[in-house]
């Protein structure tokens, strides 16, 4: 941490400036330049992070020098990506993932004709809501429990693994027993207490950014799991909030590469919420995939106009392979080489015969 | 709601979008122009609400023309303003209420301390976190039960109503057992499980606009906890976020007067998280009363140097009955005539010496 | 134009606000629902853009529902984009533009070595800057007239077609002298004045997006130049001002379908100023020509680390051959399927050799 | 500037970084600490303005330590203010300005009508726009030379001093003959070329805050006027894009404290563009005079339902002299003592009644 001192600070400032830092047992080391003078905190992070100096007398501003966050960061692993497997499907690293399913279980009929269609067409793992967290408390809020139980179904018919969402931590263990992947939604982004059971329960969690959260509280919310001792995280990009109203949020696709540079974790991207409309979902998973993207989550409904939710943004089933053909064509030009074929087996790319690239 | 049909819809694509608006029970109106034709949905907004009709072949777009919110609207009062009760003090309509206190509660001589100066000062309610929500999950994360058990003493001692924040649905118990007011803060705006609780719980509730949430979707926050038949919700505004880095969060005062006129709900500001600099305090705390609003929520700390959080934004407290003074004769220029006494009695302008305005 | 009237709307307020829309020769139709009344104005786009009656009384809001601009729009083509031939070279449709050079022309050496290179790897124009518009005032701005004579030598050299900003109206004539497309900055995309003397020009534009401007607001400053009788408009997105500080700009590649859905004019993308980073530039880059951008605009220096000006997100010309081979097998897989060829010529995607994919 | 270096940076990047600091004659000072080295780059401000390291190998990020702004810092006036006079009246320090006027100049009637009014009102300056941004071609662009004319006029009827927006360098002449202080516009704050010319003026300017500019930046467009020995600045507030769609621009009050500290310039707030609506305006002035803002730039029109441009967001001529008189109210609070008599001559607040605050 390097404290920036206002050119008219006084010795008795400096003085205390120094002496609050060495009262923490870390070293202050000034450095005085033409215009203007620094001290330098060094020492132990964590006591480091809690001297509060900024707006105290004499002091300018405060530059952190470290991020705050470890477990979910790039040098924790030496540079390595975190490759996970769920369910017998591998994410990061050279294996893409392609989870689709529909916004929220709504059927049987709906949920069953959704999953078998993108097993068929090429997903590794199924979404589907539960629970919904809805802006107006007159909105339908999930099946709940109903709901978690034709999760089960889809996932003993297609062997498919099962991404749901987790609201409130009262309903953590229906949950667990049906999700391979506990997702986190947007709003509950910096939920603390939902994070912390996440976390104790090991279940590989997806953690969805929030409207106005930076990278680094994103990392910050993934440090909050991976404390507790769970290493099976995975982030996701979903749309942030701007000033642009000609869609409901902004995809910040430059997320992706810089995410996967400040941390070792796979980085997911959900194309459907932020544009909210069909027609974009396509183009939008196509720059994802070729930005780098370890995945996309995306929704898939066998009737979008009798969707009790989100229908609009919802792809059709019958459009699910072709979509998924050329998803997979994008992600190998960002070097992803490894894909789930349509037998269920993963395919390396030299398997992947060219006429792909045709589609 | 109204319905916006491309230049090329087809003849079929109108009956389709008909059809659905029929079908709900509500009356289709179709409008035509020189270079547009519209079709109106007329009938229960619930109904309504229900029409996903974005994205359907032929739409071009849909445009919402009631508001989401019913309860939380300005219509259900027949455009009178919510005047709360809370021990003994009021707040809205003419009445301001200045609600102060430690970011934290640390220890009981923090905490007395503080309780006791702004008491003096002409504070109407005492505010202190037992439970802290923190981007790291390094931070101190507050003293919890035993904050609570603090703060009873407080409130005993100074008769101020406690106002404290609750973090996760399973602490109501002993948050209700000594808060008067629950505050919900920004980043769980959004958590409505938590907010149906304290919907629930029948407690008055403060709730924090969320960092990048709209004025419609604070006000929807406010409609789940009415929809629960709690009528005591105050909105506070509290800074969000935007491209300006100079700031932590800016302070959205056009909140104020458009929150007021949208709904009848007292509005609070809380001028300290978003500039989280002591010196930026005052003015915006001035600035938020001259803007009408129904109150300020200040943190103060007798020690800002040595306080374990958010030190640098803390007022000091022998500065508290100098700013408060100020602060009201800021509010008096908005037309708010009422205040509390010195001697613990709600006084009216006509009584406040033209003294105070020499502040 | 549709005017929401608020519920306790009078009827002499009714009728003031349809004897308005009267008056200016549209007709007033009114809508009666269960809760709220509208009025549609219904008649010539210009005349009632005039009608100016936000904040009347008994005015709820005003809800457009044309769109401002007419000959940017996509309607004005019967759905077909346009294809901007330039130099021999086209932009838009099945073509894809890839404009390479260095940020600022600083010497006869690097220009020259930059153009040779890019038109080797395949670049189909070579931009450059001889003006540039800089934050500070002691900042080097631009070699001027200067500038423009090499960049003249470098085209003769070449044979690649010119892009280069204007920044002063007073300079249009010698820039008009060597550009082949003239660059509107991003800081001067609401430069009205500027915006109509390229419009006269019948020069080939391309219009950067301003940090904070809608989609609307970018098809409204093409509408400036269009207006003046210049079809020969290119749309480029290059970042938008967002919270998010991991990164100079946020990349807003949703802007591309969208833009291309709502306008008939080609759309390209700079992925080098938002990110200002070089390692971010290439994922940025297939990220965009996935999304289906009409072509990319790119720099690159022979030498970044001496560069007088964004030397660190300029790409290095050694590596310009294998990103441009990246970045078509990016556009293919959205259908772009006419490159130049290393020849010089155009080629169909038929036939580029399938080893390109395996970049 | 400091230099923060990865952690597995090699010691020949480090070698390469201190070498590239001394080549420019700086001094680099090198800080190891448990986690992460930085280096230090101390020398001439503006050399060390040119180093570009960002994304150099070894390099993890630069963090600026000076501020790019020089002339327009407070430090230049030894923490003083600056204090303008113009035309008589004074601006900044204790002195408040109420510059008030139509948005457009539209006829004799109109601009005559409403400069007595503001005068005989409290107003101490004029504004009225005889050339318009305008986003859309088609709109109007204000009366031009015939504008400036009857400016002129009023000026030699009331005696205020003429505010008035400059949009093209072309146009300079004519605008100086009756302008006494000449506006740039939001859109124009970063048209390099134009804040030249009018710095080399000599000529009152005040500069608006671009849509999404940083203060910074703001500072940055004052320097290149300053900068050309033209020391009569002053900036102005007038509303930033957010994500809010509630209003068209959100008011920022918080720069108007942040402002005053950066910089020794006084600092105006436009509160009628950002809210947009007249019933937003009177709260918004108290808000940002109680904030502490040398000034307030208000629209007043005598018929705004007839008003060509901005009619909505106009005062009524008939509401202003209440309008002034709470704004006087609210800025005394901050303690801004010394208005415009109604007799035309300055008063100190110690003569204004205490009946003033009774407004």
């Amino acid at each position: 941490m390097m404290i920036v001192m206002k050119q008219d600070a006084t010795e008795d400032q400096f003085r205390a400036v120094i002496n609050r830092i060495e009262s923490i047992g870390a070293r202050a080391r000034r450095s005085s330049g033409v215009e203007v003078t620094t001290i330098a905190a060094i020492g132990d992070r964590e006591h480091i992070a809690r001297l509060e100096l900024d707006g105290s007398p004499g002091v300018d501003r405060v530059v952190p020098i470290l991020k705050p966050y470890k477990l979910a960061s790039r040098q924790i692993c030496h540079d390595a990506c975190t490759v996970l497997e769920i369910g017998g499907r591998k994410v990061g690293g050279d294996h893409f993932a392609l989870i689709a399913g529909p916004c929220t279980v709504e059927s049987r009929d709906q949920l069953l004709t959704t999953a078998h269609t993108v097993d068929a067409g090429g997903a590794t793992m199924l979404r589907g809501g539960a629970y919904k967290p809805r802006t107006s408390p007159y909105a339908f809020q999930g099946l709940g429990v109903e709901g978690l139980g034709l999760l089960a179904e889809a996932k003993a018919r297609t062997g498919l693994p099962i991404v749901t969402e987790l609201m409130d931590a009262r309903d953590l263990e229906p949950v667990l027993e049906v999700a391979d992947v506990v997702q986190i939604g947007a709003r509950n982004m910096q939920n603390y207490a939902l994070l912390t059971e996440v976390g104790r329960s090991g279940c590989p969690v997806l953690i969805k950014r929030g409207l106005s959260s930076t990278l680094e509280e994103l990392l910050m919310a993934a440090e909050y799991v991976l404390k507790e001792g769970n290493e099976n995280v995975m982030l996701c990009e979903r749309g942030i909030r701007t000033f642009e109203t000609a869609y409901r949020f902004t995809l910040d696709l430059t997320a992706v590469p810089v995410l996967k540079e400040l941390s070792h974790l796979p980085v997911i991207v959900d194309p459907s919420h932020a544009p909210g409309r069909r027609d974009l979902v396509e183009p939008l998973s196509l720059a994802a995939a070729a930005a780098g993207a370890d995945g996309i989550i995306v929704e898939v409904h066998p009737a979008p106009e009798e969707a009790i939710c989100d229908g609009p943004q919802q792809l059709r089933t019958e459009d699910f392979a072709r979509y998924a053909r050329k998803v997979e064509a994008a992600a190998a030009v960002a070097g992803k080489t490894s894909f789930r074929r349509r037998d269920g087996v993963v395919a390396e790319i030299g398997d992947v015969g060219s006429s792909r690239f045709a589609a």
